[in-house]
């Protein structure tokens, strides 16, 4: 995790994926078994691996990897929610001791576990956590101890915010290096909806008030507060040239939080290496536009594994223009909905080697 | 698949499921380490499991099986598709030889494939097909080659509607005697958007306007005379009592089709041992609504797999109150909506019985 400048030179490799593959994979598709299109958002994922890998048909990716960046939040200051900031802590200790909702996930699509704190308030003591197996793994990548308010000053400095990207890149490759062809996203930091919708507001041009949500489940008087953090951080921050690398490190400290900004960075080093990334809910939206405002040609790596019920996350996906591959009203995080697409995933890139042309099957395609 | 009156048994042992049992996963989930309700619809799955089982937590489905029922239909008459005819026998022994996309996404859900012909046209010579290890498996159970035009006449007689109900009731039960835990319904019949269509409309009350679509992918001309043979069928058969055993076999008899009915069959079949049942598209949407209307109780057993692209498909499912598992766009049918669920109904009963509690993990609830 030491080279702080894996962000840079990550996102320096980032290409577009192959669009040749990718029409060769649509018309691959069309001589299938089945009506035209009548797999739906199947085919349209089996067409994007396709381009990701630069073959038809794509191999199903079998290793899938999840990194999950946990960090804190100077903006519980204002009253965003109801949940105290130690729980960040004890959720990354549930993490590691896999008593978590996203372990039983996980395990379900055969994804390996990673837990990182970037920006974590206090100090984790995980001796003695976990049943000895090294699994889930945990890394000390801490940037700073939780970020400050955004609604008062800025979440980070500069460097820090460069430091976190280069923190989630370098994870990324060092998981690739170990076979991962699948990186799932997670998060975990209480109060993490909010710098999440304020980046949103400011990428995707939205008003605060149109993206921001009841996060883990807030009532009114929360959701007021959290609007206007929001907003008192979007007109404090004041969002232009925000894009390229020195606008997004720039967007970062501005609104945080460190764990995005880890997330940004492991998006980033996936599709330097050319491995799709599957975005869990809300927070990696957020993390997801800050990586294709960075460089557009990575949104050709990215999945949208689920559609969070956060307004802020159909305002993401909407601006990706991507389909969410779950959308089950989940709105729990960890990387939760990235695990349950992994098999969908899967079985796009499957149906599409396995299943026979109208040729082959002496099928008679439609008058 | 000899007794026929395999499926009034059946619906005679069908009863609700355990609405206490219900009651418990609900309470039960509040106390997991997550905020109340942040799994989203995965939450009303493990509480289905568990009012189905008896008991919390549910235990994982672990031996999915998905039984595909072909017929043809007199209403191909009508002009209602491009695809000839012919297509049900050929995607039948392309069933048969592992080609189509419901052999890959069986295979990715873990599922035995049993295909059955109760009503194809043509006499099936499936001698020689396939690998010879028995899988998928075939029945030939056929009631009769093909319906009648249902714009014009009846789809087939009151006695063979109870026939083709027999034959999927006693096929589930069957399954089941060999170790299924989870029904899978799947369908194959060039047409069968149309009776299934008819057979919506006719039971929720909507029009044939509202609930008929493109089918796999019919252009304008084929539309306008499909919601023209399916208004002809609705008028001629002037459905009403459409309730109880008789209500229904009246209902199939006069609308039709033969694979429809079966799979009705084998839906009360599940339902009747306490097995749950994964709906795939319109065709088994409509299927659902026929058992339903056999006896209310069934819906506690009912998972809607996916949400297919016709009208009817959305009609159905809001008419049962329920939530689609997936929501892909698909409108293929042969099951492949139902195998894409699997992991999901899998995950959900899992991620209840291996997440902590809020005490035995040590994590502070919400103030």
């Amino acid at each position: 995790m030491g080279n702080h400048n894996s962000f840079r030179e990550a996102l320096a490799q980032c290409r577009q994926a192959d669009k040749t593959s990718e029409n060769q994979a649509r018309e691959y598709l069309d001589r299938l078994t089945k009506p035209v299109g009548s797999l739906g958002a199947l085919e349209d994922l089996a067409a994007q691996l396709s381009a990701i890998q630069g073959r038809v048909p794509p191999a199903a990716p079998s290793k899938p990897a999840l990194a999950i960046f946990a960090g804190d939040h100077g903006v519980l200051e204002e009253g965003v929610t109801p949940w105290p900031q130690e729980v960040t802590t004890q959720m990354v200790l549930n993490f590691l001791s896999g008593g978590a909702a996203v372990n039983s996930l996980a395990k379900s699509a055969g994804a390996s576990v990673v837990v990182v704190d970037v920006g974590v308030a206090s100090i984790i003591d995980w001796t003695g956590v976990g049943d000895g197996d090294n699994e889930p793994r945990f890394i000390d990548a801490k940037v700073r101890p939780g970020t400050g308010n955004l609604a008062s000053g800025p979440a980070m400095t500069i460097e820090e915010a460069e430091q976190a990207l280069s923190v989630g890149a370098s994870l990324a490759c060092e998981m690739i290096a170990d076979g991962a062809d699948l990186l799932l996203t997670g998060d975990m930091g209480i109060g993490n909806t909010s710098p999440s919708a304020a980046l949103i507001a400011a990428i995707t041009g939205k008003s605060a008030h149109e993206v921001t949500g009841r996060g883990t489940g807030i009532d009114d008087d929360h959701l007021e507060r959290k609007v206007a953090a929001i907003e008192a951080g979007l007109a404090r921050a004041n969002p232009s040239g925000i894009n390229g690398v020195d606008g997004v490190a720039r967007l970062l400290a501005e609104l945080g939080g460190i764990e995005i900004a880890a997330i940004a960075g492991y998006i980033v080093g996936g599709a330097s290496l050319g491995v799709p990334v599957v975005m869990d809910g809300v927070i990696s939206n957020a993390a997801g536009l800050v990586a294709v405002a960075a460089k557009p040609e990575i949104l050709d790596f990215l999945i949208a594994g689920h559609r969070s019920t956060e307004p802020g996350a159909s305002a993401a996906i909407e601006y990706f223009g991507l389909s969410p591959v779950i959308d089950l009203n989940l709105r729990l995080g960890e990387g939760t909905g990235a695990c349950l697409a992994v098999p969908v995933i899967q079985a796009s890139a499957r149906v599409m080697s396995e299943m026979a042309t109208f040729d082959s099957a002496g099928v008679t395609d439609k008058t």
